[in-house]
């Protein structure tokens, strides 16, 4: 059977039955089941409880047998002794799909811990597919489904899908990117991998039309070599970012205590995943960084870049956070530093690449013609550009009040006109301008901003490095996909 | 002369003359001006104008000569070729010290700056010494000197020196560090280095008794070999953090258009820099991370880090933060893994190192007992625990709101108890719960959390890779000191 019909009552169950909720409100089964209801599934939920009759308003029922309905898929979150059990039951009723929240499996490292997970082992395959154990669960907006704690997740879904070993980088990174804009089609923490693993939610993900851009949590694949293999596949498809734990000695340790499985080895796996096309990265913040410049940027076509800042060490530092990932700051032919001349103080600035244009904020006038410069100069694929608008957030270094707003909206508005006109990407850096309690104002005002560019396509860091690797990222894909041709 | 008398002009100057001040108060000179009288400079201020009576309500003069009293200091802001004038009349006038900010030198890149760099460099030496140009100048809390954008900086002084070839770093720095308790015996932006270069101003702050504590940003020196020999001296007795940019080819290249010197090599430097005893850093908030951790942390023992966290996926990215610095994540022996096994839940936990305590807040009682177990391992030099007080203070995983205050009190006094019972140190990172507009009040109250714990001398990050990073830096710095004995 093809993975999307094999798995479609795991992401798109009309009905759902819920093992392990109660009349404790902060048991994880309870959560779960409050944590769908708020998120608003729109199917019949049947709550499973030996001996209650109703729970968070829904009626409840003794056992699958007793319910009324076909279920198809079942949420498992009673103690672990009782998961086989639960398991058994499923099957037996004809449930299609099932996910298994509940721990204390082979992660233990326990004797016990290892003889429950066998007896499941022994219950995959067939008819019933399993996530789990040890994890959050499946996160499907267009399916009505939210992981544990993930209640208020948004509710629109998107094209980003996210395979993760861990429970808690997969909420972590749900909630990162909620405020980046990044909507997903599936979010799937799969834990123990004990059914479904890696390789056959990528096998999914592959073939999911709702799903353009894969990443994935990884910290020991059940199948690498059927892995790598549908990796190489769909890497020239769908960029893949890998964030793989468990490289370091330390990690390695820790990763056979959480997901009971052995970790690879760092120079394997770096040779491996660049083979296949994949994107690396070693931490959630670089792969929320990640996936935002893969929504928001075109299919690059080369790796330079024309920086623009202000003040003289920003752009020393500017040019090294480039050089470091591997992208490109070619000096400007004499024709556009001619044009830079013409427009920027001659003294304490810098025409070269990186621009300076000698203070940390520009009138919107000068700032465009500065952009729109840069952005038409030949040898430039992609603008980074620093606005440190914290000067005028936080009143250090402001025109009047009353001039604020237009001004502010004037800068706003240079980016997206300048990437329009020349057809070049522009990312823009939003410094912070501090982190103390009393640059809280000017702190709310920045998310503003950069939400703001967003909404038009803009992605926008925090500092020049974050948007140095994003950016690389992204043209290295790019430059190893043409290699292809 | 030896170098602390010779630049006590410099450093705390009785009497100031300001050149280039003006009724035009966005000018640099009298921004400047201003930012000196905010600051509260103590001693007399003569601004220096051919045609002004008064200025920001100074009386000003034409010249030094009409200056009534002897001028220690000069702060120079005139359009560069007016500059060389300016420094003669210094010389000629007994001034022992200047620092001039005016840009359009070398760093050009054009004849004309050269020239007048030349002119300077002519000036250069004997009683007077300066810094500059095409620099922000000098921050001295105790003789009441700020640099130019600085007149709201803290006027307490502290044991960290800043040397910086760059004003716009010296600037940010001096910012950084102001929202993390970090105070600052001289910051020093150097710019052009045509008199005082970065062996003259390390050699002062090497004798200065104020300064326990050197940070550096560096693109190219002038006198590398001088000093080198000095670092060597130096390292032993006080830590020195190096930022040494312009060290790829796209930053080279910056360099040399910045304050117009070459950049050494990558390979060159990081031995220089190793064998030196120098703790290299390659970003501002590195820098900054670095310098905390070295003033918050005893002289670490060794390497080894018991690492507290919840959450598995965090645990196992935790490990590989601390591995890929160089930090061990050594295996707990059996008496530790049994009061663990005691204390934390058996489900959905790790006993191991990292602690996974299954959930990301524990309430204090259980929190303490974990910190004190892992404090008190044989193999554990220093603790980091991450405490995602933004579930608390977003209300999204809260106790009542009535046992909220108590619940964050308990858990904020664990560290500083820990700490002190136990005689290790404990690093606390404290997670942004997502960086939504919605989440600016949980933001807030995550900074004031962040400068209780500063205030009590725990070092606290926002992810646990900075403070890895930042740990690592100050271990393998008393590692290093150790193996001179």
């Amino acid at each position: 059977m093809d993975r999307l019909a094999e798995l479609e009552p795991l992401f798109f169950p009309k009905t759902i039955a819920v093992f392990g909720a109660s009349r404790d409100e902060t048991k994880f089964g309870s959560r779960y089941l409050r944590a769908l209801l708020d998120f608003g599934f729109q199917g019949a939920i049947y709550p499973v409880h030996p001996s209650e009759d109703e729970l968070l308003g829904l009626k409840a029922y003794p056992d699958l047998g007793a319910i009324p309905a076909p279920v198809d898929m079942a949420s498992i979150m009673v103690p672990a002794p009782q998961v086989p059990g639960v398991l058994e039951q499923c099957r037996a009723n004809g449930v299609r799909a099932a996910q298994i929240l509940t721990s204390g499996f082979a992660e233990t490292g326990d004797e016990g811990g290892r003889a429950l997970e066998a007896q499941l082992r022994s219950l995959a395959g067939g008819d019933l597919r399993f996530v789990g154990p040890n994890c959050f669960g499946v996160y499907c907006p267009a399916g009505g489904l939210t992981l544990l704690p993930g209640g208020n997740f948004p509710k629109d879904p998107g094209p980003v899908a996210f395979l993760s070993q861990s429970g808690g980088h997969a909420v972590e990174l749900a909630r990162e990117a909620r405020g980046r804009g990044i909507r997903f089609s599936k979010v799937v923490s799969y834990g123990n991998a004990v059914d479904l693993n890696e390789a056959d939610l990528l096998e999914y993900v592959a073939a999911d039309p709702e799903t353009e851009l894969v990443a994935m949590y990884l910290e020991g694949p059940r199948e690498g070599i059927r892995f790598f293999r549908l990796l190489r596949e769909l890497t020239p498809k769908k960029p893949v970012i890998i964030w793989k734990a468990g490289l370091t000695q330390a990690g390695a340790h820790a990763v056979r205590s959480h997901t009971a499985s052995l970790a690879g080895e760092e120079a394997l796996w770096t040779a491996a995943l660049a083979q296949a096309g994949a994107v690396r990265v070693t931490s959630l913040e670089e792969l929320a960084d990640t996936v935002l410049a893969f929504r928001m940027l075109p299919p690059l076509t080369g790796t330079r870049v024309g920086v623009v800042g202000g003040g003289g060490g920003i752009s020393v530092a500017a040019a090294d956070a480039c050089g470091r990932v591997g992208l490109e700051i070619p000096p400007f032919e004499e024709g556009v530093r001619a044009q830079l001349r013409s427009t920027v103080a001659a003294v304490g600035t810098s025409i070269r690449n990186p621009v300076d244009i000698g203070v940390p904020i520009v009138p919107p006038e000068p700032f465009e013609r500065v952009m729109s410069i840069v952005a038409g100069a030949p040898n430039v694929d992609i603008v980074i550009a620093t606005q440190a608008l914290y000067h005028i957030l936080s009143g250090r270094l402001a025109p009047p009040p009353e001039e604020r707003e237009p001004f502010l909206k004037g800068l706003l508005a240079v980016p997206p006109a300048v990437r329009d006109r020349s057809g070049k990407p522009v990312v823009i850096v939003l410094p912070l301008g501090g982190d103390e309690p009393d640059m809280i104002e000017a702190e709310r005002a920045r998310r503003l901003i950069r939400d703001s560019y967003l909404g038009v396509g803009i992605p926008s860091y925090p500092t020049l490095e974050r948007a140095a690797r994003a950016v690389a990222h992204v043209a290295h894909y790019y430059a190893w996909l043409r290699t292809l041709d």
